[in-house]
């Protein structure tokens, strides 16, 4: 048992990607978010589904088509592959907890989320 | 976008079963225990894989090798197919806010949440 609340006693600069479960056919990850954004003109646009709920924090993010949410704290949503979205925003007082469901295609291998880890792809 | 820890105005007296998302490869469901507690003598027995966060409240599951573990909010487990648990208490103020991420195998059918729904398998 471990608590998704429970923040390490240093945080990098960095976004903090940690692996909570590992199949093949899900990840579940958190993340952890102080502040960092998707660089600008960049676009996350991921070849898997995902499930994202915010636990803590808050964030916005848009979406190619324009459209703006703000999340709070237990707001969730859905990002089919290929939606491309960008972060726009995330509060560093409190950092913002994600936790994030990947939907694995069937097809791939275990570790699929390199275009994760890496805040962004190329737009 | 919705929220999880948006309550609807009246709860029922039975657990509360809701979908969130629901896939080939997985069922991610909110569920909302306002002290409920697996009946004597039973076990849930699922032959999915589940990992489950508490978001809010208190509960506690206990193992059929006798283990017992006390859950508050962000604490989260997984549970393997087949491994018998139960619940053993769950809070009403607040009412528990369970999030569950049910691994699905892959030649199941859609709606493969039979164990859940019905609070129990028999033992």
């Amino acid at each position: 048992m471990a608590n998704i609340f429970k923040l390490p006693a240093s945080l990098p600069t960095e976004e903090l990607f940690e692996t909570l479960l590992k199949s093949e056919k899900v990840l579940i990850e958190r993340i952890i978010s102080t502040g960092q954004t998707t660089p600008p003109g960049e676009w996350y646009d991921q070849d898997t589904d995902e499930w994202v709920i915010l636990l803590q924090g808050e964030a916005e993010l848009s979406y190619a088509d324009g459209s703006r949410i703000k999340l709070c704290s237990g707001d969730y949503v859905f990002i089919p592959a290929r939606c491309q979205h960008r972060v726009d925003y995330t509060s560093s007082e409190p950092p913002c907890i994600w936790l994030a469901v990947h939907l694995k295609k069937s097809t791939e291998i275990e570790d699929s989320r390199g275009s994760h880890s890496s805040g962004a792809d190329e737009s």
